[in-house]
């Protein structure tokens, strides 16, 4: 079976579309929390499900150096390993690799990197990171891609641009020849992963359209934009989104990796983009820090010492519900596990809830109403994003 | 309104019963996790009420120091601030005073002693002890005494034990003159606290007779057995329970303060306890050393890295309904939140359906038979216990 991919409704340059995996059907413009090493922290798999999690991702790296794609492909896949039965995307490990991992080296081949846990070596390369995805069994990957750093100048990026371009053929070509291979191939009734090409292009305009006409001519059943929110002002990666998705094709979905702040997802899903993916929910959420109707609270502030009120008045989520800012300001200052395990549900709650309030504008042509009312994101958040993948 | 207690079913000196109090009826013999500062460490409490948590131990002293006894008051009382609408027990503080306190001068007033977090200095005596344990709020609280040190000569222990004896009456004599004062008094149909007497006595058969004979004396509507399980071998706590539980009435309930393992704590409901609180479970779960079944696991362990299997086959908790070994064992060894929450989880279940099972069978007179199948603890937690408190 292929990849399906329906566009429902179109409210502007958003789009309101649903997709179709061999763990279930994904409702666009989506939401994915990030489960780094097969899990989201401190989150149990049904208290995700109450939440209306659709799909989730995790990160090859992390994967690949603990447990390992063995162990994972031998207990059946990442799905059934944390006993998620709905859809899971990894990414290529291209990010982590140039972020977390010491000592690489890329060349055409592909990278050496140290492991950040105990300093082992390993290789990627467009086959073997492929090969590693496979062995997951998330039900989307990756091509494997150089997220150029920031700033870079223009050459460096064509450059980097053109290895990327080269490494996503190999990568479909690995794909193409392994797919079958896939833990949950026949179990799943022979239905295979998708293979998701990615844009890169740096902070120029050109290059993403280049990077962008040359990826879809590849046809992909589905295309990310990388290399974005890691460092420029907010207002580039709103050009460079725009750049590269004007040449995306209206019947596959678009996904933008590493974002963002609640006010940003909103502004992303207006330009067209389908799939997001952050941190900064449940990162942030360890840290105290939390997103309401009314702004950022930063629940440790002693204002909230005696705040018999709810965390955010117009949220649903179990947390508003039951517990007061009060108990939520107990419990991070003494330091309490319980701090970030309901910091965390809100702020998911919050994600994801802004998100669906995103689709269904758009299903009933209503998101310019919406959009007008997301305030602009604060300065000091600006230039968050892939950024905050190391707060 | 006054406290209740109705006994159900004999068995042998073991009691099936129940409680009234101003949050809700308790069913015994029950086991009361414990949520040192207002939180049992992880665990939402939605997640208790779907344990079937019946009644939480939270710690006088801890919370005391933060968030303070006059900002819970201020918050309508512990119940309210931490949204648990179950009965809730404070232990008087004494035992964490001698436990976790530096530079503790004990004279006939009270003790001197310095907190933990941040070497301030405060002072409890029985009269302040339960002021603090009438503004915190708790369903249950306790007299305020010296748990005796382990070993102690027979003339100190006696010498302590007769202080904890003045202290119980003037315990007593503070919570009769300002009861009314417990925040929830007007909300609650002016219904009040419920004061237990604590037996000490140290390891002396006739020094536990003495002290259950004069507390009793002072006809408390409860009575709990202090300063055991402070590292003296098991077959001498269970000679101490016995020597303290024969003088205790058998219309009022016996709580056993600070124990004990899965299997300790059906001996004890044995002997007629009828409420036991200990860390023992969660803390343990935070330390990846789980209680089954089928006995202790280790989840660190390699050789369940690659174990499809649920925990606990005969366990039905979420945890053992949906995860395998696998998955535990990785989330332990990646030092993940999650470990410590799903562990808790099963660890609070294997206690819980522990105790209900002794209930049940208490009540069908099969209690003999529920006794020989529990295996005697193994060596190595022999001492376990109080100590436990401090793992």
């Amino acid at each position: 079976m292929s990849f399906r991919f329906q566009l429902e409704a179109r409210d502007g340059k958003a789009r309101a579309a649903r997709f179709c995996t061999p763990h279930g059907e994904v409702e666009t413009p989506v939401f994915m929390p990030v489960g780094t090493v097969a899990t989201v922290k401190g989150m149990p798999q049904d208290t995700l499900e109450e939440l209306g999690v659709q799909i989730l991702l995790n990160n090859t790296y992390h994967l690949y150096l603990r447990p390992g794609v063995e162990m994972i492909r031998r207990l059946g896949g990442v799905q059934k390993f944390m006993a998620w039965d709905r859809p899971i995307l990894t990414d290529s490990g291209g990010f982590q690799v140039f972020s977390l991992s010491d000592l690489r080296k890329v060349n055409e081949e592909g990278v050496q990197f140290r492991s950040h846990l105990d300093g082992s070596s390993h290789f990627f390369s467009p086959e073997s990171a492929i090969a590693a995805q496979i062995g997951l069994g998330a039900d989307i990957i990756m091509a494997f891609d150089e997220c150029t750093e920031h700033p870079a100048e223009y050459a460096r990026t064509k450059s980097s641009m053109e290895m990327t371009l080269r490494w996503a053929q190999r990568s479909r070509k690995y794909f193409e020849e392994h797919k079958q291979e896939v833990p949950w191939f026949v179990e799943r009734g022979e239905q295979t992963q998708t293979l998701f090409g990615i844009v890169q292009g740096g902070m120029f305009v050109d290059l993403r359209r280049e990077s962008a006409q040359r990826t879809v001519e590849m046809d992909f059943p589905g295309y990310a934009i990388g290399g974005l929110s890691v460092g420029e002002p907010r207002s580039m990666t709103y050009e460079m989104v725009d750049a590269a998705i004007r040449f995306l094709p209206e019947d596959k979905p678009r996904y933008l990796m590493g974002v963002g702040t609640p006010e940003e997802i909103v502004q992303y899903a207006a330009q067209g983009v389908d799939m997001m993916d952050c941190v900064l929910p449940t990162r942030a959420a360890r840290h105290g820090l939390l997103f309401t109707s009314e702004g950022r609270i930063t629940i440790k502030n002693a204002r909230y010492a005696a705040d018999e009120t709810p965390l955010d008045p117009n949220c649903g989520c179990k947390v508003c519900a039951r517990y007061s800012r009060a108990y939520l300001r107990h419990l991070y200052a003494s330091n309490e596990l319980l701090a970030q395990v309901l910091n965390t549900i809100h702020n998911l709650a919050h994600y994801l809830t802004t998100m669906r309030g995103v689709r269904q504008a758009i299903a009933r042509g209503q998101f310019a109403h919406l959009l007008a009312q997301v305030s602009p994101p604060p300065a000091t958040l600006l230039t968050a994003g892939h950024q905050q993948r190391r707060l």
